[in-house]
């Protein structure tokens, strides 16, 4: 039996601010810093190990998994940086406020925008200032990987290959590993591990900060998967979580 | 022409109270944490980028480069963690208080296990609770290659092939790389680039979180090396360099 877990960033500035961030490098909040810390010294009272540990290319997924690292007295294991872990691309909705959209566009386009399963927000222009092109630490990929917009599906499409061809066989060769990623990297992973439908994968969120274990059998099959924490963290994970009929 | 960045972490906790540290995997002190920072914002300041860094398997190597990151932006470029970074290991003496050890053994023998540069200090023993082979973090490493005690020239012969198979052809590649490691092993690498001498490198001290910049030719030759920093830092960087007689 292996164990798999999965930690979506401590709450970050734009969460604090209700902006689409996507790809956009913004910082961990106090609360996200403390929220980091939270998850690392209860990861270690339950007596977790990792031997490796994998983030995205962002800032407020890199800093999380230092403190959790940090609290567990394990800095020294490799860690790994993949932009496939990225948050999905929200294409020019990113650094708007969801609010002032809301009023823009009205609460039934901006739903169509976050929830929906295939359908794409409004892309970056090519000359856009906030084009992945000019940003040098997406300098190896190809322009067919560099998104412009993505919908969860074009999410999935990127961190699927990523956990077949990486985090399968390093799962299988029997190594311990930590995931901190976003919440819509996250969300694609469990779309497959949990085999959910389209619509039932718009309905789950997934809550900041909190330790996600998943029991996976030898064929990576999912055993059973639950949250760590507290009472409150789990009742808050619960509703987060509430169009997931599964074990949480 | 290619520059690389060595940084000494900021002070320990054991800097601190003054004991042989090694491969104790010590934490930073309040100040060392300070001095990591203040490196970060230094190196931003001047302009530095980096493409890739190497860090050590200790935490006060570790977590003096995550707050230079920090500092810089950097946080998504991979870094590296090799135990060959690691400190010198100072066998039997680690963990004891330098000033106990020179009432105990006198200060000349205390000098020659520090100050020498191929006398061992006291070895381990098999059974000691401080041996590496328990430590986890070493399981891959072979009995051989596992220290029981090291004097500066076998710290040297770990770090030189290191240099050789990993560190010399990233430079080479372009990548602009920053190490983070120790007082000892980047004695090492400073004996073997400035073609110092075994006295000269025994009277070379690295002043901890201070940048010391090493300008290198297209085969690797030391154009020139300096530290950086306001003139109080560069002014307690070369008393600590008082024994090289080059440029500091």
């Amino acid at each position: 039996m292996f164990k798999l877990v999965l930690i979506r960033h401590g709450q970050s500035v734009w969460n604090l601010e209700n902006r689409f961030t996507g790809w956009t490098d913004v910082d961990l909040s106090d609360q996200g810093r403390a929220e980091a810390r939270a998850a690392g010294k209860l990861l270690c009272e339950l007596g977790y190990e990792f031997d490796l540990a994998f983030t995205s290319v962002l800032k407020r997924a890199i800093r999380t998994l230092n403190r959790i690292q940090e609290e567990m007295d394990l800095d020294w294991i490799p860690v790994i940086r993949a932009w496939q872990l990225n948050e999905r691309h929200y294409g020019a909705l990113q650094g708007l406020n969801k609010a002032e959209m809301i009023d823009k566009f009205g609460e039934a386009q901006i739903k169509i925008w976050r929830r929906s399963y295939a359908i794409l927000p409004p892309a970056l222009a090519l000359n856009d200032q906030r084009h992945p092109k000019l940003d040098r630490r997406y300098a190896d990929l190809t322009p067919e990987q560099l998104p412009v917009a993505e919908s969860l599906k074009l999410t999935l499409e990127r961190v699927l290959p990523y956990w077949h061809s990486v985090l399968e066989p390093t799962i299988l060769s029997g190594k311990r590993v930590l995931i901190s990623a976003h919440g819509n990297s996250i969300r694609a992973l469990i779309k497959y591990l949990d085999n959910l439908s389209d619509t039932e994968i718009t309905e789950l969120n997934i809550p900041t900060g909190v330790p996600l274990v998943y029991e996976l059998d030898d064929n990576l099959r999912v055993i059973q998967h639950y949250y760590l924490g507290g009472s409150e963290v789990i009742a808050k994970a619960a509703v987060a979580h509430q169009g997931n009929a599964k074990t949480y």
